[in-house]
């Protein structure tokens, strides 16, 4: 077997990175040849975290079949979400806290999934069980990794094992989980010098649900307004990119990450599909969803649910 | 949630049932309400063993969801394995040890899969993590499904956790591992009462693989010549099935547990495919398979590619 490739989802956000790193610094320490590598460049949050804990970011690859046959997924599974040749390599383990679909190996594999908030709860999990010490800058990345997956624990992802294992990991790293955690998460939320299209597709992710494809970005923010001021250019780059992908449905949710609430900017043919889901009319595009903060939790399940109704 | 009803896949084995019982005793330890029950009858090895160990047969249903929303697999992943209306209820988890296909959710859930030879294998290390001592009868069911799943430590699939694992489970149930291993696998081999349709369908598993269904069935033996007499009606219930199901290929490996071989009775429009999976041309319908004693790692992945070079 060649060297293990372990890497997260397409536009690679911090839980994606950091659990590529400290999963491959867990192989490595197991005498397993494995080189963490991301698929795209990392966002200006993660960015924050790997000059934060001095970790190099990861190489970027577009393939994976012309450098090894075997591969280890973080932080997702399904097929859509992964390096472009997935189905020339040989998946060798999976560790993930996502629904599990568009997944498919011929053979056995080490596959470790829980439902909890962050793909670190489950990798502290893991160097415990294989005896690993956590070194400092390791333990940072993944305490941030788990900030950024449940803003700072007040997501409903969020598990109790997410919190204790936070709190442990910033014991280890020797800062505190508040102060850290709200610097990283503001550090990740400056778009004055995104364009539209970064806005919509830095954290975005494709879902097939029923015969249909959705496109759910997400942006996080401080203040919610410095979206809705940019949404005339931002439906228009959403329109140009449903017709050029053939997306059913197309949704930015813009997170305040202070107040805990959203509002998407919805478009595409499916746009009803929206409506049924949240059960909500959309006003020129958008509505409010308070309380919402979670695409995996909060999203997703209501609008796989109205799509599978309408099939 | 209603309670958790927990099972192995179709035409259980000993793995199937012994792992339904002992993951729902740790589940019951952890005080989350939960039954084991089967999707059908023990065969005359699980029988045994259930004896053996003095535990009751689980009760079997044909549906889930007429009692509960919310089902836990052992030992199998594919839908086309699982109970009848598997996708009207929520899997909660899952711990297997096969290759991942035929599966979705629409949330995220427990998984743990290994590329070990038995889940009983996976459950030692689960009863550890939750420090959940084993009683002896759960710790007997455990190692009679690697003792099954292994052919005693002997096929291909058995990896150093299984030896490990059946060894430290033989200290607690205080039994010799060699004398109970083969005594027990001898109790499974009894094939007088068994018509041709129990021989071919009692450890058989259907597998999509490309675009074509192919039926593998399983039967050890101590003696291939027992099975080989029965041949013409064998292909004759073959036949039978693989016009009434669509099949295109049948294959039933009759395996000599003493000697660790096998032979193949082979039938169906597709059974080109076999030849070229395994580089020898049938003779009336059966194959001498030397060595080969696992299905999944040594028969299906074969087929499986001569199946996707075909499309």
């Amino acid at each position: 077997m060649s060297k293990l490739l372990v890497f997260g989802h397409q536009n690679p956000d911090t839980d994606t990175i950091a659990s590529a790193i400290a999963l491959t610094y867990l192989l490595n320490e197991l005498s397993i040849a494995a080189e963490a590598v991301a698929l795209g460049k990392p966002n200006a949050e993660t960015k924050y975290v790997l000059d934060y804990f001095r970790v190099d970011q990861p190489r970027i690859i577009e393939t994976a079949s012309n450098e090894t046959d075997a591969v280890v997924l973080v932080d997702h599974n399904e097929k859509q979400q992964s390096v472009s040749d997935i189905n020339e390599v040989s998946i060798k383990g999976v560790v993930d806290h996502h629904r599990i679909a568009n997944f498919e190996t011929s053979d056995p594999l080490y596959y470790r999934a829980e439902p909890v908030g962050c793909t670190a709860t489950i990798l502290l999990k893991l160097f415990k069980e294989y005896e690993v010490t956590i070194p400092n800058h390791i333990a940072g990345l993944m305490l941030s990794a788990i900030v950024s997956d449940t803003l700072l624990l007040k997501s409903p992802t969020c598990t109790s094992e997410d919190v204790r294992a936070a709190e442990e990991l910033a014991d280890i790293v020797g800062v505190s989980l508040d102060e850290y955690g709200l610097e990283m998460l503001k550090a990740g939320t400056d778009i004055t010098s995104k364009t539209p299209e970064e806005i919509l597709n830095d954290d975005a992710k494709t879902f097939p649900m029923g015969s249909e494809t959705v496109r759910i970005g997400q942006v996080n923010v401080v203040d919610i307004e410095d979206i809705l001021v940019q949404k005339k250019d931002i439906l228009e780059t959403m329109r140009q990119e449903t017709r050029e992908n053939d997306y059913d449905l197309y949704v930015l949710l813009v997170t305040d990450i202070i107040e805990s609430n959203s509002v998407a900017i919805v478009d595409g043919p499916a746009y009803r599909q929206f409506e049924i889901a949240f059960e909500k009319p959309l006003q020129l595009n958008t509505v409010d969803l308070e309380g919402v903060v979670s695409r995996k939790k909060q999203v997703v399940p209501p609008l796989n649910n109205a799509f599978k109704r309408e099939n």
